[in-house]
């Protein structure tokens, strides 16, 4: 298959199929290939032709992508930008500050109907309305997070919830990580 | 500023001038950053947002991205993919092989008005009419390259080149290489 197709997504099904859609393609694409960088590239790839695909709110999604832990932090953990498509983002992100960093430093999925309502929310686009943000945890320790943006209220619900935790795990057991 | 301002470009500004705002931005962006994957990222976002400003060709392009030294590879030399924006991409690449291996081993720009004329073209996106890709250097050794894909025939030309291979010079020097 031409790797390019992985991306193509076909019309009128629903968010659950499209889902199952990316784990398939990701099991895939991952397939003896474990460099975390390659498969979080490809990973970010699907989920944004994923969501274009489908009806409202989900195809109001304007950034899909990775952060990662900071291997240059020493005291204070902190995110590092990864791969993702959408706008250009912010560099860093402490734990504990904002929607990601929260992810990071609680170990829990942050389903975020109006960021404008989230303590301490960073705009890193000033489009955003709301967010899901899925941390990636290896051995009790978080790796990597998982985060979505919406142009959109509400534009998540348990579904994204659910199909994201199963992608979280999935790529966490199949990647090395720095 | 907020950071997904860097992405959005003025309406009827010229292919030079939409360079030059990338080597801007990226230079801003990359400020007390040396990380790699961080900043390929925002400049794969950077250089797609460029395109989708500019009128045809360039907005016909359909990948913008990065692949860079299989650290992996221990007999043959490959590169691996990288931080990109567009549809999934080959996992890795032999040097030598397409348009990106060629690059990778001649050290040298390869500008493809017709893929299909290219020897040993590797169709990630049957869409692919036209390539460009740039290597970036750092002590005389490949450490990555700057891939740019476009659906339209001779969707690059000397412009590209100049401004693509300025941005390969200060990416090579910007980042700390594996």
């Amino acid at each position: 298959m031409v790797h390019a197709d992985a991306s193509n997504f076909t019309a009128d099904i629903t968010k659950e199929e499209a889902y199952q859609q990316v784990l398939y393609q990701a099991e895939g694409l991952f397939y003896e290939q474990r460099n975390w960088v390659c498969n979080l590239s490809n990973t970010a790839s699907l989920l944004w032709h994923c969501y274009k695909s489908l009806p409202a709110p989900s195809n109001a999604v304007n950034w899909a992508g990775f952060y990662t832990l900071d291997p240059s932090s020493s005291q204070k953990q902190q995110l590092i930008l990864g791969p993702f498509q959408g706008k250009v983002a912010c560099q860093t992100i402490l734990f504990g500050r904002g929607v990601c960093g929260t992810a990071a430093a609680t170990k829990q999925t942050q389903l975020v109907p109006d960021v404008e309502k989230f303590p301490g929310h960073i705009a890193c686009d000033g489009d955003t309305k709301s967010e899901i943000v899925v941390p990636i945890i290896v051995d009790d320790k978080v790796v990597a997070i998982i985060d979505i943006d919406c142009t959109q209220e509400h534009g998540f619900d348990e579904v994204d919830k659910k199909y994201l935790q199963q992608l979280a795990d999935f790529i966490a057991k199949s990647c090395d990580w720095p």
